[in-house]
């Protein structure tokens, strides 16, 4: 009855208290409260709202319904980054081995592809060998060693949130800033961090891609982590185009090694730089933005970033071979240039149907369940703003057979629109947000 | 797909057309829509309301998910009764056979005990071998024969709304119009009736206590039955007391028959004439409510009307001894006088706490699995505004030992409360509703 009592009285616009939300997950984890009842819940808290404390509430409530990494004998800062997520996003890639070769501890969850966007844990398993369902023990362990390990949610993790996501996808129930933040902030403070930095994208290819909601959702998780002793900054940064050239699993793993080795294109470079310098001075072990980045530029520039990278490939069953030679990535069977089909300015590159693309030709998953082919996808080295001639290459395809070149074709002919007029991209870094509130990121 | 499209819509407050709301309503029937995307519609419907012609189309949606009675082969007009329901509400009991009696066919499909409220079908099954669960093809064939079949809601008759109302149910998503509406108007409908007649209670024992609720909860169902070419008439009547003297299954059947032979309380009888009326007044037997009264007081004054409860009673494997020796009903092993505790007025009696004391006493049901003893409860002589001196019989109680004695004597003295001052009650019948909208109904 405890159920029916919370969901009429979120039903009629009034508050559950902490206690009621810890009882209410801890029941919902272990089969007490029916789907139907949660589902109906869910739906009262998408058109009624949560409050701040009950925000905080629910996201402790599922932290607590699971375990957590326990950290606390590392002698080192923990800091992750979350992203909301895009197309093209290789930035984990980089920055995780990138900061974890500079003294910063990163024990980082991530999850699989979703809709048009791709996921982390995706991208490393098209490492040939790469495992990524390291257990709570194993990943301690690992972090310990080598100060970082990349994997997946395991079971353990705030199992309410495994399971009350499942029900939000399937009861239309996602799109909700509490209920996201909750979400989100009940697997990261699982991590046992001392400090935590968002990517919140913007722009059309964005999963929040207002302004406004994503400023919002990130002061809430800035919030949330506040709340839970866990200090967080946010960059709101552009998901109007594609980060980077590659999209596409295995793609995206060979950019993110060019990029290790300095050798990544200029606005992924930025993005991660910009994200890392936020991890190293949260972490304290810089003082201010420039000198992080100075940090950074000389893990990449020295190598030490690229041979963490393998550091951790090898400890998590992969090739580590990969970063010296990235031709042993799986490669697609057949390629074709993509040529511009007039001349004028590219206007837009659009995300989404970049993202469709990649599912279509088989690259992607539409349920979490199928298995997903990691050599397909595009490589784009037009940008927003080129000026380009009628049949210049703009991108490569790449994919499994005629077919799926086909596929491709069709989704960069969306994607890629040529015009008489440049349009103005989205800011790469638009904004910086802290506790404090959003400030205007300082361009380049 | 279909589920998560149309929830999406309901909740961001958009309409669900005729088409998608009978494609939904069958696959739920079907058990191709899981109760979690039901029960997250549900709520969005309740938060977001439906409008006149997606609560139409919704009704439609479940009458057609399932089988109707067809009656069109009987040469009578078939008239119908529905009760928002209330405490000692025993006027299907008479009404039926005293309609029937005078050549209306009364295809009366009834529902259980729920909460405090009784419930016609545990009220007929005190009478001992009284069967309610008639197929469709039974209840065709005894209306034909004898004008009127009193049942359950047989399993084939809108199974939609049977699935949705256990999962409002479950989901704290009831109280809402236009779900409460389409829900009953799905189950009136499947009865194929010329005519239909509501008994809208209001007051502190009702369902829905506030007269606005209750006139748009009769408005939104009168506009469903002209919508499906049903005309209805409602009265509002008083549930801020008891109706009658008895409270109790079985007491109740006794009432009842009394009432059939003209013995029953003035209350009682005013309810039972004036729906009868406007019954018989919709069915086109009487010119208008002056001559369908004489028709009816006829029709209790000659002995019809209980002599076609015997016959209905026969039909359906119950003793019709009972109408002529109510002795025969299941009596009550205990039963003890309550006095009045003080000298004064009887300002209130209230509904609820007696339909309670009838529960805790072992006299009904507090899920629809548990069986219920039919001889408990109470015969209320006092009325509100008596004057009462203190020690003076205001009941009995009826009870199975002298704990549920106790009990009952713990429930009046809840009930009934006696002040210096007589509070006013509300009027008896106070609007009378028609597709033109509500008017005052004339005092006697």
């Amino acid at each position: 009855m405890l159920a029916h009592r919370l969901i009429e009285r979120k039903r009629d616009g009034a508050r559950i208290e902490p206690g009621e939300w810890r009882a209410l997950a801890l029941a919902y984890a272990k089969g007490h409260v029916p789907d139907y009842q949660m589902a109906a819940l869910l739906m009262a808290c998408f058109l009624r709202g949560l409050d701040r404390s009950e925000t905080s509430a629910l996201t402790e409530a599922m932290l607590l319904s699971g375990d957590r990494l326990d950290l606390s004998h590392i002698n080192r800062p923990r800091v992750d980054k979350h992203s909301t997520g895009g197309v093209g996003d290789k930035v984990s890639l980089i920055l995780a081995p990138m900061v974890a070769s500079v003294g910063v501890a990163v024990p980082m969850m991530s999850g699989r592809s979703l809709g048009h966007t791709g996921g982390t844990l995706d991208k490393l398993e098209s490492i040939p060998g790469f495992r990524t369902d390291l257990s709570l023990a194993d990943a301690q362990r690992q972090i310990e060693e080598i100060g970082c390990a990349m994997m997946g949610q395991t079971p353990e993790i705030a199992p309410a949130d495994k399971k009350m996501y499942a029900l939000r996808d399937a009861t239309a129930t996602v799109e909700s800033i509490p209920l996201i933040a909750s979400s989100i902030m009940s697997k990261k403070l699982a991590e046992d961090l001392t400090g935590l930095v968002f990517d919140m994208k913007r722009g059309s290819g964005a999963f929040l891609p207002e302004l406004d909601r994503v400023l919002e959702l990130a002061e809430v998780m800035i919030r949330l982590g506040a709340d839970h002793g866990c200090p967080c900054v946010a960059l709101v940064t552009a998901m109007d185009r594609p980060l980077g050239r590659a999209c596409g699993n295995a793609l995206e793993v060979e950019e993110a090694i060019a990029a290790l080795k300095g050798e990544g294109p200029a606005d992924l470079m930025s993005v991660t730089y910009a994200l890392g310098a936020e991890m190293l001075v949260l972490a304290g072990v810089a003082d201010d933005n420039n000198a992080a980045r100075r940090e950074l530029e000389k893990a990449i520039g020295t190598g030490r970033a690229a041979e963490r990278f393998q550091r951790i490939i090898e400890a998590q069953g992969g090739n580590p071979g990969v970063v010296d030679d990235p031709a042993t990535m799986p490669q697609a069977a057949e390629c074709e240039i993509f040529p511009a089909p007039r001349r004028g300015f590219v206007a837009r590159i659009e995300p989404r149907p970049i993202g469709r693309g990649i599912i279509e030709m088989g690259g992607g998953r539409t349920r979490v369940e199928d298995s997903a082919d990691p050599s397909v996808g595009f490589v784009i080295t037009a940008r927003p703003g080129d000026w380009i001639e009628a049949g210049e290459p703009l991108a490569t395809i790449f994919a499994r057979d005629r077919a799926g070149i086909a596929t491709g074709r069709q989704a960069l002919r969306t994607a890629i629109v040529v015009a008489d007029e440049a349009e103005p991209p989205l800011p790469l870094i638009s904004h910086r947000v802290t506790i404090r509130g959003a400030e205007a990121y300082p361009s380049e």
